[in-house]
């Protein structure tokens, strides 16, 4: 697997800057959908499956239709967009698939995910616009619950392998809602939400344009990521089970307190996380106590975790710890323990052809380009076990995400958008 | 103020075993109300102002209409229960309270308050059933929301001392509602809501019956507590601002992660109590994240405190040591800190004649007693700062209390009822 590009072949060949996408219509369809869930204070509430997702999925559907392509619903809901003008002997061969989430975090920002997933729409209106001859089609997708409302990049995940009905009938949201009801209660069909995977051999590549998350292009001054790996990402849920007593009356040495064991081991995710090295993070983003009264001594607490590491090993090691640690702190304290983690998506390395390729792509447009890994999770670590896969990066304004504050500026946007594009033609002819 | 009792006088000379309270009816009552609000676990969910609590309160009205008594709703919807078939120069007089609650922690038990409640209830209805010759009032009395939902114990706070608007509309209550929002919504007014407090010329002493919710008067084998004072009751709540941030891309040397700073703090409460002697007791039984996913770094975390102590001095040593403690921790994690703990409500010495009276009438019945502090805060502590003010405890079984196992035999409370019988007859006449 993997593009392997000979050095005396001229890769830019088709790429011009007479054929680009409309920044216009580009920055306009992020505009619109950056409306989509906003809060007041300036963030997007768009979990996976709420009304404000459901909304922005409508408004995306419709500007496919509105361009004239045909969008296909996978089981776990899943969007693949394609071109019906291209010839039958073509549409049946291996596609070039480009394309990210349109789900956010709880008050995230506009670009994470938005800006690959409409990108890939307009690269593909521009292609179908313009009638570009391709040798392959090329589809955009957008991909269910990337930011893991119920299991991280839920949507790729069940297109590499699937899911049993038992493994959705145990996933829980932020929320804490059951995956399945709120799943069937917008329509969705458990068996085909169960046969989800894809056949690798429909594809031919995978790219996907994405805001780098991090500080270190706008450090470096450079327009164009290109993305070697992605790390590790591993995680789920922690809980403790003490014993409910009396605020008052239950004496600090004969308690069975839920919340000070989860305190004791929270507290050491740096520790922990530092002895595996910088490049290792650990994360607890929610807690919940039961039964949460300030005079009752905390019976449960369960916790989510969140890990990563560029390293397989090192991302065992990190589970391994994590887990230990936990036992020992609850045997400390006196309270039962019970480690949730689940599958680990293991740390992945890009397709090298493809990386080739998105740099003399950026080279022919003038763009100074930079390697780099990815700190933050995507589904093209998933993509990336079925077909060579490449991932764009564009600058983040002071590296923030995950936050309203989080920006591109509007040329990083188009160039980042342009190069995408001369990407996929590259793979599709 | 406070009762002197002569040695000489035969306290118990009322007291005779032909006059009881009806304990079929009183353990009646307390499975009708222990049904109210139940769980499938057979916890209790009766949070102040929810459905299950204006249910439990309609069902006690409701009983006492039954019965023929008076009830009275005050601003902060205290029931101050009377009856009617008292001549009108006894009616004016300072009257003689008991009673306490019937709201519940989530998932409390059936005997918190309620046994209180009823059994001053049953105890009016016998004394108006065979219309007891008294020199002054009996009342019967359900404060409103001792557990603190919205304030600890906000009833009878402000039969002390007025809460001003500014104040009602600081309170937000266990699920994040508004206090004014839920309140108005059920009914209640707000400017009578300022206007509680209560002319303590109105009274002559009040009695508590109380579950122990502790395992001292078990282990003893004895039968009635006569409580000599309540430790004082302190709390609030902490919160630690950071800064949201993508939980893959952001080092973990760089974060500000608001619950990191949180399991700091929360993790030294056992150690802060200990420092402060074996009586001191720490807790935080709540806990949110905001924004609260699993990828994102946390940018808010606000938890409950409660801190309790038998001596002033001390209370005061622990509000200090944890509020500096969580600014120092603050600094050391680069977060914002703030510091919200309410009014300390202080250590309470209760009345020694009442205490006298309850230990005579106790041995009147043949009953074994012994003399114990409250390691639970309860609404005589604020009476008690009014009128002369006892408190009764019966055994918990396990001493477990704020739980579903919460228990106590029929027996104890049929003789937990009898003794505040003969305690309230003897202060009314």
């Amino acid at each position: 697997m993997g593009f392997n590009v000979p050095s005396h072949q001229p890769e830019g060949k088709v790429l011009n800057s007479n054929f680009s996408v409309d920044a216009n219509r580009l920055i306009s369809d992020l505009e619109t959908l950056g409306q989509i869930g906003r809060t007041p204070g300036g963030g997007l509430r768009r979990s996976s499956f709420s009304s404000a997702d459901t909304e922005a999925r409508n408004w995306y559907i419709g500007r496919c239709n509105e361009a004239g392509l045909t969008v296909k619903v996978d089981g776990l809901r899943n969007l693949i967009v394609s071109s019906p003008n291209i010839a039958d002997h073509i549409a049946g061969r291996p596609a070039v698939w480009s394309g990210s989430h349109i789900d956010t975090v709880p008050n995230g920002g506009r670009f994470d995910g938005a800006l690959g997933a409409i990108a890939a729409l307009e690269c593909l209106r521009r292609i179908d616009e313009e009638r570009i001859p391709l040798a392959r089609p090329v589809c955009s997708v957008v991909f269910t619950d990337e930011e893991g409302c119920y299991a991280n990049l839920l949507g790729s995940s069940a297109l590499v392998t699937d899911f049993s009905l038992a493994e959705l009938e145990a996933m829980t949201g932020r929320d804490g809602d059951r995956f399945v009801d709120t799943f069937v209660a917008a329509g969705g069909r458990l068996r085909e939400a169960t046969q989800t995977k894809i056949d690798p051999s429909m594809l031919h590549a995978m790219v996907e344009l994405h805001i780098e998350q991090g500080p270190v292009l706008e450090r470096l001054g450079h327009q164009i990521g290109v993305v070697t790996g992605i790390v590790g990402l591993g995680g789920g849920s922690i809980t403790f089970e003490g014993r409910p007593d009396h605020a008052g009356t239950m004496p600090m040495t004969s308690r069975k307190d839920a919340l000070i064991a989860a305190a004791a081991l929270i507290v050491e995710f740096p520790v922990l996380a530092a002895r595996a090295g910088p490049d290792a993070v650990i994360t607890s983003g929610m807690i919940r106590v039961e039964p949460g009264s300030a005079n009752v001594v905390p019976e449960f607490t369960c916790f989510s975790v969140d890990f990563r590491h560029p390293d397989l090993n090192q991302m065992l090691a990190l589970e391994a710890e994590i887990t230990s640690m936990a036992y020992f702190i609850g045997k400390q304290y006196g309270v039962g323990v019970r480690v949730d983690l689940g599958k680990t998506i293991p740390p992945v390395v890009l397709d090298h052809g493809i990386q080739k390729i998105i740099t003399t792509a950026a080279g022919a447009r003038g763009l100074s380009s930079s390697s780099l890994p990815s700190g933050a999770g995507h589904d093209s670590q998933n993509m990336a076990m079925l077909v060579p896969t490449g991932m764009i990066f564009v600058p983040s304004i002071s590296g923030r995400s995950h936050c309203p504050e989080e920006d591109t500026s509007c040329s990083d946007v188009k160039d980042g958008a342009n190069v995408l594009l001369d990407t996929l033609v590259r793979l599709a002819t």
